[in-house]
């Protein structure tokens, strides 16, 4: 039996164990997709105590919670935090097999020093340690990030963002980790939503072009593509609804924006023209400046209206959408093609069923002198668990070639979120040190090491181009 | 090598024994959803011969038969007893890797004592020992039911069904075992079928309302409603063919359900709408008594035209529809869920892809002041053999609270079928044993042994509320 | 630690090592599905060197050198073979868990005696040694075949095929194998196609029947389907864009034929209804002959214009169709079993989600005095690899009769791909191999040896009803 978690948690064989130590275990981390709030790295916050850090914003822990019965009061509500600690402490035991189970457990170890399990037993020592050594200076976000070997972080920015606290966490000389903007600009993809003319509104204005029509919109959008390059850029992110493909004429897609933009409710099939010219004009942009193209499929959001009403998006009431990667994306791509405009592009879809068509897919439109151009990002959200990554890997592997993955992310609003790097790369190294235990490739760690390393860190590297 | 089928079969690790051996074997068996004909129970029938009992309605071993070529007349035909049992007998070293080899081995081992592997070589000695053992009185219908530590059934029932047979059932005070009905309305949400009108009239009848609109018929099912839970009815079922979910007014739904039951046929959409309607109703309704909801999606059934002619429904000519869940379902319970109404809910699909899909799903709806309020039901019919089990138990710890699953049930219309739930705990039992062999949980007994007994036994005696 | 790629590979436990050393692997190879060249096989050619061998039409390697950012000059393009060679050489190392990288290295050793594993430093010798050998007598397309211990090649062919190289190989008294053809109409199924009134023209030259109309079309297609039997086809073959089953009067039929014919344009709704009759059609008259039909569904082929208009079909860029294989399905099978009209079918679908919805599928049309009639094919193209025959077997087995499956086929354009059938071998010893070690079968040579020597042959032999 393997001792619980210890420093060679899921590592099964000799060979994975010498793969991770020797090769994975110190190679920093490169974080191109998560959620942190520039302003909280900015101001270098602390935090009040475990609870704020754990549960202030987790919406992963409040499913737990939530799934053990526990009173909405204890999770979003004003229970004191003491008291949703205590409820957290109690479920965790019954994640048996869940990653969250394991990414507390690592928190603990890693940031406070903790080795003991948390359950109901030892929840008010343990409370009381970690909000302790939550007042040490070292606990601040910036040194957070730091003691977790970053080099560099992408966030997650509006293009209508102006991006200063960019600025501000680039000024501080002492502070060496890169945090660089992503671009993500899901609400002018989104006329049925509720803010999208007062959105465009605000895009006139930051970008000083009237924006009336598609051709001042695509205007406005290279106005704000240009402040975000300047600023470090090179990564660009989309959630999307649809997959589905429709190409109109430059023409019918002017009319659509200017009704979009009067406020008019287009028809489902406009809306996905109208998506479908904004991200074809957005890829051949991407392409331009060599960004890379993030495409994050498949959620469905906002299920609960009570508890949304209560505690706002981002509560933890969101699933997979069974169609929201479809062949379609191929087309897309194709179109992107043929012209010279396919940017790289990382697709990820909610639904692990979508693994094999997204390998297959990929497959099609590689090349270009670039190592891996279309890329099946990391198991994502609901997939980013042990089995959901070793289900991933055995899809990248069967169907591409592993080597050539750019890994790991974050795509978290924490920042002690980083113990999942060291999560997906025991894993990897487990992975692949039982195809090399299983006699399916030689035991060469010339070629093995230069795959974990690269598979942790360089190929991200060199994949977007980051200087570091 | 393990040896076969001994007593620490599909334990593979010392852990996964322990567990087994020491939590959960013992625990007594809570049937919450099963085939058993109430009739054959109150009448505590015995068995002609083997044939009767193994191959007398179970379309697994129907479809085993097929599948090796067997003709039809020793399937469901006429040829006689000993030579069916002869031909299955055949087809069963086939089936390597197949549940059926399991449970037909373990109802050889556990009611008859037998413990050599059935094939064309032994087949008239099995034969002729089972035949003689059927014949001992302690082979009785209950008394199987009692030797397999069975402590609470619930059947299927029909809403205008009297359930005099559940009655006689409490009467006989020898007989412990509780045999509770469940509310299964399938024909009254198929204005479809044939026989609806039919079967208005006979639920006027029994309800002593006359069903004319949809309120006299919700009239008539909150009488019935009540009648089955004086009897102590608490959980309910569904068989859905639709997983959509589509909202009309009460004043259009009193049109449809008119025009249903004046015989007219009602459009696609408008059937969604009228089973939608009445979903809603009903789940209300289960609320309110504090019922539990059961609802199984994804069968298509009846694919065969020549079987079905000769051999009628549940011939094991059904398959899974690729389509039959949804993420409508989500628009439903949230719907139900923002009125107060959502019960606890149990959610099964026939397809097995459907797995990451609701285990997303159930996680919006969850709290409520009940450990898994909504559940995932256990891998269903086809789905029900060690592969899949061990698929859903992943799908479960990776998104969910294992520990708080409601663990098995047989699904059955056999009266030696509780070895599934043997089969259950113990591929249970390996699993948990599995994460601690591997570190990824503590071997801390205390917890342990208390996941172990919930999930084969006291997660469902809570979630139900049986009193026992 | 295994060692890498030994003669002990795949073979996890002894009891899978004795399967396949003792059971399996002498058993001859029965090929009946590839795509192999009749006229290279009449002309009995050599290869000029490894990269024509190896890369000149091989689609899989394409895709790995695109993956791995190669200029397409290097893989369809014109550069020197030596370095189109050297760029694959480069690729291969990290194809780790990729079966290109188990294939490859097979190949090596079984017709190069070449052991080590192929990489930049290697590169040149590695190529040098191929290319000497590949002068040789031995390495030419017959001799490869009978190396490779085959009994019998069905190769794939247009019903307007003459079939002279079948007979210019049947005429050759001192090759043994036999080769067949198969007869695959995807042309007469796709008015949409460019092609079809010049096909439809060509189909009445060949078949001397002038075809017009349905009626004419049935007539022509018999008069082929005779040719065909009459020089050994005993298989056909379809690639299916559409699932989807639509039932038409032989009058609409023959409306739609004649319109087809004229060059019309048919509505997608008109072009399902086309298929679905003459698939109806070409069911009932394999039936007839007792041919085998093998269904092929979810390609979405030519998927990257700029790669097809430079390279041509078949060069890399398809895709799984994630719709390609539906529930209609079962009405096509029970339209034509209703009639007494179902074929032995093989059902494939390059979607690995669908393996549930096939395996319940066919366990809806088993019998006929046939073992295992309605087959699930191996498994296709992008999910032949390990982990994906792992699922495969994994759903055979809980869902059918494993011991009745009629196993593997190469698929494949190459003279030396028949390794595939030891790496599935291998695969499936080491799967039962497992079931054995976990006491989930009983370790009886008999009953496992038959098993495996019918998977690996045997089934197929007598499933096709191939005279050998």
């Amino acid at each position: 039996m393997k001792a619980f978690m210890d420093k060679d948690f899921l590592l099964q064989s000799d060979t994975a164990k010498k793969l991770y130590h020797d090769y994975a275990e110190r190679m920093p981390v490169l974080d191109y997709h998560c959620h942190l709030v520039p302003k909280e790295i900015a101001e270098d916050i602390h935090f009040k105590n475990i609870t704020e850090l754990w549960l202030g914003a987790d919406h992963y822990k409040w499913r737990v919670m939530r799934s053990n019965g526990v009173d909405e009061r204890y999770i979003t509500g004003d229970a004191p935090d003491a008291e949703k600690f205590h409820e957290f402490a109690k479920a965790l035991p019954r994640c048996i097999g869940n990653p969250m189970y394991h990414w507390c457990h690592l928190e603990l170890q890693r940031y406070f020093g903790i080795y003991e399990t948390l359950s109901e037993k030892n929840w008010k020592k343990i409370y009381d340690t970690c909000n302790e050594i939550l007042q040490r200076p070292e606990m601040s976000a910036k040194q957070l990030i730091k003691m977790s070997n970053v080099t560099l972080v992408c966030t997650t920015d509006d293009p209508v963002d102006d991006l200063r606290y960019h600025e501000m966490i680039a000024e501080d000389k002492k502070f060496r980790v890169q945090v660089l903007p992503a671009w993500r600009p899901d609400l002018v993809m989104c006329p049925e939503k509720e803010g999208f003319t007062d959105y465009i509104k605000k895009l006139s204005e930051v970008s000083g072009v009237k924006v009336k029509d598609f051709k001042t919109l695509k205007k406005a959008l290279v106005s704000r593509l240009d402040y975000f390059a300047e600023r470090g850029c090179c990564v660009s992110d989309h959630g999307l609804d649809y997959a589905e493909f429709r190409m109109v004429s430059e023409k019918e897609m002017e009319a659509l924006t200017k009704r979009s933009i009067a406020g008019e409710t287009l028809s489902l099939e406009e809306l996905l023209q109208y998506k479908s010219m904004v991200m074809l004009f957005l890829g051949a942009e991407y392409k331009k400046r060599d960004w890379v193209m993030q495409l994050h499929y498949g959620a469905r959001r906002e299920n609960n209206d009570i508890v949304f009403e209560s505690a706002g998006a981002n509560a933890g009431i969101d699933c997979i959408n069974p169609n929201g990667f479809q062949a379609d994306v191929a087309d897309f791509m194709n179109e992107l093609n043929k012209n010279g405009n396919l940017p790289k592009t990382i697709i990820y879809s909610l639904n692990p069923t979508d693994n094999a068509l997204i390998g297959t897919m990929i497959g099609c439109f590689q090349g270009d002198g670039v190592r891996g151009k279309i890329q099946q990002g990391a198991a994502w959200w609901f997939n980013d668990h042990k089995y959901g990554m070793e289900e991933h890997m055995n899809s990248l592997a069967s169907l591409g070639l592993l080597g050539n993955f750019i890994g790991m992310l974050t795509d978290s609003r924490s920042f002690i979120s980083y113990p999942r790097h060291e999560y997906f790369r025991r894993i990897f190294c487990n992975y692949v040190g039982n195809l090399v235990e299983n006699g399916e490739y030689p035991e060469d760690y010339e070629q093995l090491g230069r795959i974990v390393r690269d598979v942790s860190y360089y190929n991200a590297v060199n994949y977007f181009g980051f200087r570091l």
